[in-house]
């Protein structure tokens, strides 16, 4: 399996060093050798038909800043899309930045990827948000597949579980907690009465929230993951400018001790029901499962028979995604044989 | 698809309701037509080879008390084991009460079908709480299954969850709260400061809790599917006289207010670590995962790659558990197309 990198942030990087360090056990238990034979960063690129040393491109990353500098087979300033249409390979791997504006560049690459005859694997929430139906749609055209399983969750299946775990049960709702940051934000202001700024700031220090943390503090992370759990577990071709959508930067914490004082929290719910899907903070009972503290995340399914089924989990981490894209590597790999 | 069903309670007339009414979808859905053509009860047993009218077996037992009652083909006084080993038919679905002493009468129903052939479906604990590594391995020798979906959360896929959706997972351990009953009384405890037997009393008002409910309070129903996860799940070939068992009888009302005074709750844990089983009252942070509420179950699997994932659903009743059955028997003829 020939493997396109495109993203060499936390998530790619994770990725390369999982694969690097458990090649053995990935062979053994799967029956199949993932080569990563291209890897594209912003500045440039590297490239080896036979695969690349992985060691070395992650020494040349956080060493020197670019796969561009990779020992003779680094080049600077690619067009991540040209790579992608002239690099043989089966599988793309999309982690760029999400982009909730247009989707830029995961976008171009996803299409790119699937027009030129390659399988895509994305943890990139970016262009599923907003083009999700189309992009399901060019994929299934192609008879490729288009993987996310690390856009949502990390670790924790959230999108595998109703297909796997609840056959035959019809899925009527979800609503949930699924960002970390804010839900830390959220607990700390609620626990230490800190403001919604200095809850921020102590999240973006212990490195819960980033640098730019405002996809996150606005919604559009989790109106991102709504819109991916509408299309793929509901049903509903959905994209993010059908999700109405309030972030918690009012969230003070007077509202948050009221809240407490008639035995509630206020979570930043996403929320698809039957006739809309909403992002926004609510009340929600102490005692309710979703009502989770710190940095995780959980989603309850509201099912025909089973009732209220609710799982949680970390949402997040890079070693987590890693495992995620790994997971539908595999997943491919099975279904085709390649 | 003929099954012999063993038991007519109430999940055994829940999964003839279940059949009776939803034919049509189950045949839509799945391709294949179930037909109960025997059904024993505890005085009596009907058969007929081209499918029972589960209305008037239905009626039979609600109206006279027995299925021997059955127009024509119901007959008295049988020996379910003996009928288990004459009657035609390639499933038989075990729904006898659990007796965690012997594991009688299950344990003989389930080795009579697998030694006659016959695939076996249960929702009693007894047999395979005491008796589960011999029992899965005379089905594996017999080439036959052994399924028992509904033995544990109803229909809240604990058992699935981990083999489907955590492929590639190593499971380090499980502990959660396993039994509905015993988590109503000890909420009633903490919520209204009844004593035990009073909060016991009003479980069994409610119906949450039966006559005889000794094995719930005195944790064997915890136990029994610890005994089961540890089997599936975890690999570990335990029995019920593996595990450290301590009931809820002896928590006051005054452990549960000091519990509550450091932010904590007292909950039936039921945990199987590296080297032990146990099941007994642990004081947990209100703000954990599996500190449910009400007749709530939770189960968190401590994962390798993933951390903690927590699974919250309901424990029981006679619907969910209906369905798991049927679950299973859409897994059987998916497995051998009988």
């Amino acid at each position: 399996l020939r493997i396109i990198l495109v993203g060499f942030g936390t998530v790619g990087q994770s990725l390369a060093r999982i694969i690097h360090k458990d090649r053995e056990r990935i062979v053994d238990d799967y029956g199949f050798d993932p080569q990563i034979t291209t890897i594209v960063d912003s500045r440039g690129y590297c490239q080896d038909k036979n695969g690349l040393d992985l060691a070395a491109a992650l020494e040349a990353k956080e060493r020197l800043g670019t796969v561009a500098k990779y020992p003779e087979k680094g080049r600077r300033r690619p067009t991540a899309s040209r790579i992608i249409s002239t690099s043989e390979g089966e599988v793309v791997v999309e982690s760029t930045p999400s982009n909730f504006k247009d989707g830029e560049p995961g976008l171009s690459n996803i299409k790119q990827a699937l027009t030129t005859g390659k399988h895509v694997v994305t943890v990139n929430k970016g262009p599923l948000a907003l083009a999700m139906p189309a992009l399901l749609e060019l994929a299934n055209h192609k008879k490729l597949q288009l993987r996310f399983s690390g856009t949502v969750g990390g670790g924790t299946p959230f999108l595998s579980f109703a297909s796997k775990c609840l056959p035959g049960e019809k899925i009527l709702g979800v609503h949930g907690v699924l960002n970390g940051t804010t839900n830390y934000i959220l607990t700390r202001m609620e626990n230490s009465s800190l403001g919604f700024q200095a809850a921020l700031r102590e999240a973006q220090m212990k490195g819960y929230a980033e640098t730019d943390s405002s996809n996150d503090v606005q919604g559009f992370d989790t109106a991102a993951k709504i819109v991916i759990i509408a299309n793929l577990i509901i049903n509903r071709r959905l994209n993010l400018h059908d999700v109405e959508i309030t972030g918690i930067s009012k969230v003070t914490p007077q509202s948050l001790r009221d809240a407490k004082a008639s035995g509630a929290k206020i979570k930043l719910i996403g929320r698809i029901s039957e006739s809309k899907a909403t992002v926004k903070p609510e009340e929600i009972s102490a005692t309710d499962p979703i009502c989770v503290p710190d940095t995780l995340n959980a989603l309850t399914f509201s099912t025909e028979h089973a009732g209220n089924v609710t799982l949680i989990g970390k949402g997040a981490g890079g070693e987590q995604t890693g495992s995620a894209i790994l997971r539908d590597l595999v997943d491919i790999r099975g279904r085709y044989t390649i």
